[in-house]
């Protein structure tokens, strides 16, 4: 949660975490987005992540969900495609992560051995079909789809992911980017990775290790202009 | 709770972060003061807060609350409430947070939409006399009362502002102070407020963003000599 | 958390954070090694530690006990005992811990008032040959004993104590060594001691507090190369 808070408040947004179930219906409907990370899963927090989720849907705002470790037990598999029931407007995991979801949800099997970019592909376009979601899978290029088109976003660093929680932390700027563009969910995923993964690289060059690159990354952030921005970023059509 | 504990370190203080109520009995007798965060509040974290309260305001030792987000649900602002009715030594908010608690426990109405510091002020001075708490409003100026005299802490960086739970590091750190001199709780939250705000001033003199403040910040605090505190203190009577 | 992950991130381990005792059956037997921490302990959690100990053990693999504040109350000092009784691989702890631990499992007293080194020894000693667990004890001079032979570890820089869970980040560390060294675990504790110590010593040189400390540490080990190493370690037997 930490490094999820200081992203956004670094990239302006207005973060409040909150889990209690009996505070969704007053609280939910004050955001513009909501992000829904399964971390560390605990069963009281099922409920409440589903009724927040349904109240946005019902709201007509966008809402995000991380399915991290999807693949890792079955109680968090089912958490998950419990809450992909819900419609997220978008899904951002990793090779794996989408992986497991797109081999339950969509009826295929016998991906768990390979988990290489191109599998992860099909997995998210199939996911984003059966789901309605735009998928985005992080990776050495992060790719983002709605089952037809398919961008890659094409910045970052390999040592972010020796980072904890800087997964969380995009799927939670994403959820940001499409708080202010809602009718574009694509662009505006795409557009949250490469912000992130662009600071990422700024902070790479003052970093001499993953914490102090932790600590780049979000001055980066905070300090990111245009000018920085469109000098760097890189997002094609596949 | 990272952060907070870390303050608490480099001020000198011995934290110790106890969820359950099953410990209450045993572990809070043992501390000198209580520090009392609403943050992610959970539903069965409320009996054990007003049990461990309790129990300090029993044993005649301080004890602080944080009314994280007071207005953001009825189960927030209830759970709040229950708090303040065991008699903090010190209640510290932000505006909307102290005008939230004020407008109930004092039957005002209709300030939701007005937040300035004028009416945070005299929201402050209200629930101190209505709790017989002092009561502490962060903001650009940070405001302490005990319903009659007013006191303002000057010092302190907007940038603060972007990282998150410095308002529940110097909750804690209010805490720490109060234990010290239980028996002149103003000056002792007003001194705690000054002192972590000239931290995050000599923090800003290193910082290159949020997230590098955070570090410096915390770095100061343990590094403050009494030389540095004097020629930056500005706490003033209103 | 946040730290202990990314410390196992910084040393080439890859963590996971489970709570809920559901996915224990079908994540625990994907770990290599299991670290069970009392931290901030939820009665919920405890049958989740039980059971996921119990899994390692029965799956013939490592896991670590951090008795974190063991003596702070009757409820923590009872889940201790419980999981020490699930047979540790190693427990780490303070030396207050240790002698909390050890009076009650080897049924000595009066050890409360007086917590010097060579009292958490012996109760390390007698500990360790109570459980059939290897016991480390933090402090000035780490020490790690079998209840026979007792070596010690004397790297590491008094600051590390002002950062809050070190002492939680290094337990972890131990999981990560004795998971790549099962059969020596008594060695592998110690290395991780050191490694950990020795990372805290080069993060020294360049830190200015606790908290650049921890940023320096977490890249000192990130980077620590055998030749820097070897130059510094120092274990010898007692």
């Amino acid at each position: 949660m930490d490094i999820v808070a200081n992203t956004l408040l670094a990239a302006g947004a207005s973060p409040a975490m909150i889990h209690s179930l009996a505070e969704i219906p007053d609280f939910t409907p004050q955001a513009q987005a909501l992000c829904v990370n399964v971390g560390t899963l605990s069963p009281s927090w099922v409920p409440a992540m589903k009724s927040a989720a349904e109240l946005m849907v019902k709201l007509g705002k966008p809402w995000v969900l991380d399915p991290v470790a999807a693949g890792a037990s079955g109680f968090r598999l089912n958490a998950c495609l419990a809450l992909v029931g819900v419609k997220p407007t978008v899904i951002r995991g990793n090779g794996s992560e989408i992986i497991a979801l797109s081999s339950v949800s969509c009826s295929i099997k016998g991906v768990d051995s390979a988990h290489g970019s191109m599998d992860a592909l099909e997995a998210a376009k199939s996911l984003a079909r059966a789901s309605g979601s735009i998928v985005a899978v992080s990776g050495a290029v992060d790719v983002v789809t709605d089952g037809n088109r398919v961008v890659a976003a094409h910045n970052g660093v390999p040592m972010m992911q020796k980072i904890t929680a800087t997964g969380c932390a995009v799927t939670a700027l994403i959820a940001a980017f499409v708080a202010l563009d809602p009718s574009h969910p694509l662009e505006a995923t795409a557009s949250a990775l490469s912000v992130f993964c662009i600071a990422g690289e700024l902070g790479m060059d003052l970093a001499k290790g993953p914490a102090s690159l932790r600590m780049h990354l979000i001055d980066s952030l905070y300090g990111l202009d245009e000018a920085a921005l469109l000098s760097r970023v890189r997002i094609t059509d596949l």
